[in-house]
Order: C-alpha cells, then sequence, then structure tokens
C-alpha cells in the first residue's frame, strides 16, 4: 500500500499577478512545512489520522493561514473557529464549531473523537470539556492578527457605506485541511478555519460538517473542502463524491472535478483535497488559486498556488 | 401530481406492553393533528415548505414529544434545541443548534434559511439574530416539563452510581419531524429536538447536519431522522439515501429500509421517514416504535407507534 499525503491551506488566493515572490515563497514553504509534518508520521508507519493532525497543527500555527492563529474576524471582533477530524476506517468523527481558547482546534475536534461520545460539540459546552480534557489553551491575544483585524475594518466600514463587495477570496474566506492514506490503507481527513471575514457571530460553516467539508470512508475516499460553506453544506460535496464513486462508479478524479464543477454553478467557490484507496491525490479547485501540496510515493513535497505546474523540493 | 406528507414524533417510544389505553389515544390524536396542519397547506395548493413547518409547529408545540415545549434536559440542567428546514426546489436550507428562546426552533431554522445569508447558526449568535427578526420567544418555564426534569435527574444519578444504563429508547431519545411533497412536486424537510437527556452541554446531534439528519431534494427525496444522531451523522444518513436513489437506481422503499438497516449494525437505532417525487411516504425503522403518520392521496390520516397496523381515522 502506498502512503500519500495532500494538504490545502484554503481556496482564498491573492491573484496572481499580485502576489508578490518573496510572499509566494514563504507560502510554498509553509505548505512544505506542513507536509513534511503529515509524512513524517506516515513513512515511519504512523496512521493516518495522525498525519492528517499534525500537518494540520502546522497549519494553524502559522498565522499566514485563516485557522486557529490567524483566523478571521466576525462581525462583531470576535473570533469562532471550526474544526473537524475523520477517520475512514470505523468513520470514527470528531468536530467542534464556535469555539475560541484551544491552541490548536484540531487537537479539540480529535478529543471530540477519543473522548466526548458524541461527534459535535460547540460554543461554551465545547471549549469547558476541552478545557477539562487538559489540551493547550491561549488567550485571545494569541489568535489576533493586526492582517485580519483591518480586514473586518475595511468590511464593516464597506457594509455600512453600502459599497458593492470587490473584495478577492482571500480577504472572505479560508480554510485549511489535510488527507491522507497510510500503508494500511487507512484515510483520514481534518479541517480548521476561522470561518469567513465579518460572519455573523452562530454561524457555522461546513467545515465541522461531516459529508461537507469533511469525510473520509475507507471504500471511497477521504475529503476536506475550502469554499464558499453554506453551498458545500447544501449540496453535501464530500458525501456526493463518496456517492459518485462508490454508486456512480466513476473515479476519485472524475467525481471530484465534477462535483468542484457543479458547486461553482450553484454558487459554491473554491475546492477541495482527496484521496482514495489507491493512487495519488486529486485537488481540484475553481477559483483563481488554492494553496495547495502533497506527497506521493516519492516522498518529494509538491506546492502550487495557482494554475501554475507545482513547485517540487 | 399527488401530494402527501409523514410526520414523526421520534423513534424512542414506550414499549407497547406498557403504553396505557389512553396515552395511545392521546399520542394517536397529536399525530393526527400534526398531519392534518401540514395537509390543510398542501390540500389548498400551499408549498411543500410551509406544509413540513405548520406540521413541526404543532408537535413543537406539545409536550409529548421532545421538541421546543417538552424537550429533554442537557447534563447540565439547561434546554438547548437543534432544528432545520430545507426545500427540495433549490436546496435552499436553513438550521439552528443549541438555542434556548424561540417558542418554535423550527421558524428560526426557516428565518436562518430566508433571512440569515447562511445556512447554520448555534448558540447565543443564533439566539440573538432571531430576537432581531421578532419571532415568538417564550421563558426558560414555558419549555419546562416535569416529567422530562425527573429523567433527568433519573439519569444523573444512576450514572452516579455507575449503573447499567437501561433507559428505554423513550427516555433516552427523541426528535419530531414532517417530510412533505406539494401539488407541484416540489418536496421539503423539517426535523426539530431537544437532543439527548443528561447530553453534554454543547453538543449538536444529527437534526441540523444537513445529508444526515435533514434533507431534501426533489430529485432524489425528503428525509427527516430520529434516532442515535452520531452514527446518522457518521454514515451521512439521508444523503446516503439519496446517493443510491441517485445513483444506485434503488427505490425510495429499498434505499430507506437498506439504511435504516445498516445504521442499526453501526449501533445506530432509530429510524426516519421519507418522500420521493412520486408515491406515498416511507417511514422505516429499528427501534421498537416510532410515533408516525402519513396522509397521502386520499386525505386519511395514518398513524401508529408500534408494529401494528395503522390507525385510519
Amino acid at each position: 500500500m502506498d502512503a500519500s499525503i495532500a494538504i490545502h491551506g484554503g481556496a482564498g488566493t491573492i491573484p496572481a499577478a499580485m502576489l508578490d515572490a518573496a510572499i509566494a515563497d514563504e507560502y510554498h514553504a509553509a505548505l512544505r512545512n506542513a507536509l513534511q509534518a503529515g509524512w513524517n508520521v506516515l513513512a515511519k508507519g504512523g496512521r493516518a489520522l495522525d498525519a492528517v493532525t499534525q500537518a494540520v497543527i502546522v497549519l494553524e500555527d502559522d498565522p499566514l493561514f485563516n485557522a486557529a492563529r490567524g483566523a478571521v474576524f466576525t462581525s462583531a471582533g470576535t473570533l469562532e473557529m471550526d474544526a473537524a477530524i475523520m477517520s475512514g476506517r470505523g468513520r470514527d468523527a470528531g468536530a467542534v464549531a464556535g469555539i475560541c481558547g484551544p491552541k490548536n482546534p484540531i487537537l479539540g475536534a480529535r478529543i471530540v473523537l477519543e473522548h466526548s461520545g458524541t461527534v459535535l460539540m460547540a460554543g461554551k459546552g465545547a471549549e469547558d470539556f476541552l478545557r477539562g480534557q487538559g489540551i493547550p489553551f491561549m488567550p485571545p491575544e494569541y489568535f489576533f492578527s493586526d492582517r485580519r483585524w483591518r480586514a473586518l475594518q475595511l468590511e464593516l466600514r464597506r457594509r455600512e457605506a453600502g459599497a458593492p463587495d470587490t473584495r478577492s477570496d482571500a480577504d472572505r474566506h479560508g480554510t485549511v485541511g489535510a488527507v491522507a492514506r497510510d500503508l494500511f490503507g487507512d484515510l483520514a481527513a481534518a479541517t480548521s478555519t476561522g470561518g469567513i471575514t465579518a460572519k455573523p457571530p452562530g454561524r457555522i460553516g461546513d467545515t465541522p460538517i461531516f459529508g461537507a467539508g469533511t469525510y473520509a470512508d475507507n471504500a471511497t475516499c477521504a475529503v476536506s473542502a475550502t469554499g464558499t460553506g453554506e453551498v458545500f453544506i447544501r449540496y453535501t460535496a464530500a458525501a456526493e463524491i463518496a456517492a459518485r464513486i462508490r454508486y456512480g462508479k466513476q473515479s476519485l478524479e472524475q467525481a471530484a472535478d465534477e462535483v468542484v464543477a457543479e458547486l461553482l454553478r450553484h454558487g459554491g467557490d473554491g475546492g477541495l483535497i482527496a484521496i482514495g484507496p489507491a493512487g495519488l491525490p486529486e485537488l481540484p479547485f475553481n477559483s483563481t488559486g488554492m494553496y495547495r501540496g502533497f506527497i506521493g510515493p516519492d516522498g518529494v513535497p509538491h506546492t502550487a498556488v495557482h494554475r501554475d505546474a507545482y513547485r517540487r523540493l
């Protein structure tokens, strides 16, 4: 069995023409770090569930991406994070929604999977439960970034003025995620996000919804999505890919490509990463770009932002 | 096009031998009231979305069922309600989770569908948003019932004593829901619940998860589920039925029956109601009973609790 991992840092990217070469290098390096953290687990014979956890932790810890440190603000200036993790073996799942506190929300999701007896916990109840489980918490300042705060102020002023929404995907949303297959053939998926800039407090997107933004089933695929969460929920994006594979006899590539195209027809821009029981991951998107990367059997990190060729390093 | 509606009042029923005849009559009458409220909409040429809303309001207002008035308590003695509604035309969807305040959580879900620009809102953010939308709110006393409070105390004492869990389905959980097809062929589904007695605060079940406990798509089916929410989420219960119809060429009956049987193999007891573009609704369950009923083209309410024949009135 070949191990493999793919990651994304959100479908919201800066237009190619505006992406400074030095900043592009930063993104590629950050993606490589996350890939390598996941691959280190897989190469040693570790579990896919641990590989996606480690990859997402690296992305959460990096303020370049909209998850944990660097999360975007709600319209009330608060932070509300969602995260989810699912194992394709036994379809164990855990997710948190609308929380602020755990340094790594994905570890919160993992704790929900392993110790809560439930699969989805939200808000203060989730925070209290996780505090009792002893994972690291951080004060609000840790998650704060000037760049996200300015994005919120700009958006609030735009709304007040009734001006048209000219924000790029990058200003609007972002998500991080990983999918992996380990040497035992088990699949796993993990996703984490701060949501959408100036989202209404209480809004939950597709990240913690299994079958929408996060999904894993050894028989078909593991999926982590990023994009217009509401559309991904209404069209059960990830479950739709699995259904086309299981009952429609489509390949992972065909199913993933067609679903991403169909989501766009319904107003859902974004993309996803998907991996099946064999072969390389698929990383389709219908937006200008998607921070993404994968490592296949050769162990070489491939990273990309727009539609140009992957950097191999 | 034939209009039709089906409802459920939860798969958690009292064992047949313990159900007093007078109490059974109460349940049948309550189910008929809800069916009739939905059917009145459909018979006048109204929309499926309005029919399921009206049917669920009747069930929410009745303390016999675990939704809104009569909702079960969390382990902290609080009330946290979930509700969801989805239209098969355009797949518009709205849901609320972990809220206490709106007299009818299903109206909260409907407001999220129509006015929030999002599909799922939870906790205080959802309550604040709904308060601003002017739907009726009630004080906590309105939702309180002695019977549910006693059930919580019994369960907390059982846990303290470390005694085995001998509660019937009826003590553990319950949900209400409706699916309908209108004269235009549009489908809709609605679900509302108080969750599980002594659930951890913050726990969200399958009710507000589209593709798990609530789902509607004109091309395949509308579904409202009740049962072990965690399993229904991990196996994307409702989306799985739609997938078998769309890609597996199964009938609604076969898909619904097989999925309910498969859920039980994974530890998911409960049932669901489902309706397709034509024909009568399906109401399969794998538990001892499910409060349920339907009205087909003859306009006659059919209601049942256990596996005995439907009462026709």
